[in-house]
């Protein structure tokens, strides 16, 4: 299984201005999602930007073979709920964790997704219902 | 140089009632960016959803090494644009097209974008100025 990468932008202001010598939104929720151990199958990498800066903060999973996700309006405070979803992604084939086991974060503020690589037609279209996808 | 990818979220119905028997806007969308040849380096290729469905409709870009970007609030007329800025990221050597090349809905209308797998920190956090993410 490939390893899963979990992109946290740690620059977004999250639309808000940032007190001087303050840690924007993006940087602490990074210091948040790092403040322990990774899950299993995850790297933690920052990134500069995700442009998502509308719906920041934000953060992007990836892995060789499947569907990458973006995530967005998110706080420190969902920081064990993004880590449990990266972990169910690791673990997951192609991405696709199924519907009821994702973390409602990840039910609710997916902004986007990109299909893997060379991906076939069951894969893309599906005809799976919207809720799934 | 990699091959990119143009996928068009063929089931969008951009927010709208489709009417029984009318093409959904993704598909209309769809039907607009294969009216002709494809750009130079460039396969479309059709996808159920891309899970922006709130900024519909969409299309992402995605190519072996490089940056995936989505794009979002698109319609037919936007086709020609679409398709030039397509050409330009397969033309690109990691998905960054600089800003000034890029079309005007792909700097204005950019959804999210995920880092290629295995990016080096120079290319994630280049502290490059946001106007150029």
């Amino acid at each position: 299984m490939a390893r899963a990468t979990l992109y946290v932008c740690m620059t977004c202001k999250a639309g808000q201005p940032v007190t001087e010598g303050a840690l924007p939104p993006g940087a602490q929720l990074h210091a948040a999602l790092t403040a322990g151990d990774p899950p299993e199958g995850v790297d933690i990498i920052s990134v500069e930007c995700l442009s998502a800066c509308t719906q920041g903060c934000s953060v992007a999973l990836t892995k060789a073979g499947a569907w990458g996700y973006v995530y967005g309006r998110l706080s420190p405070e969902n920081a064990a709920e993004i880590l449990d979803g990266a972990a169910r992604y690791a673990a997951s084939e192609n991405g696709l964790v199924p519907w009821r086991e994702r973390p409602e974060i990840f039910r609710k503020q997916s902004i986007a997704r990109i299909p893997p690589l060379g991906a076939s037609p069951a894969i893309l279209t599906p005809n799976a219902r919207k809720v799934s996808a």
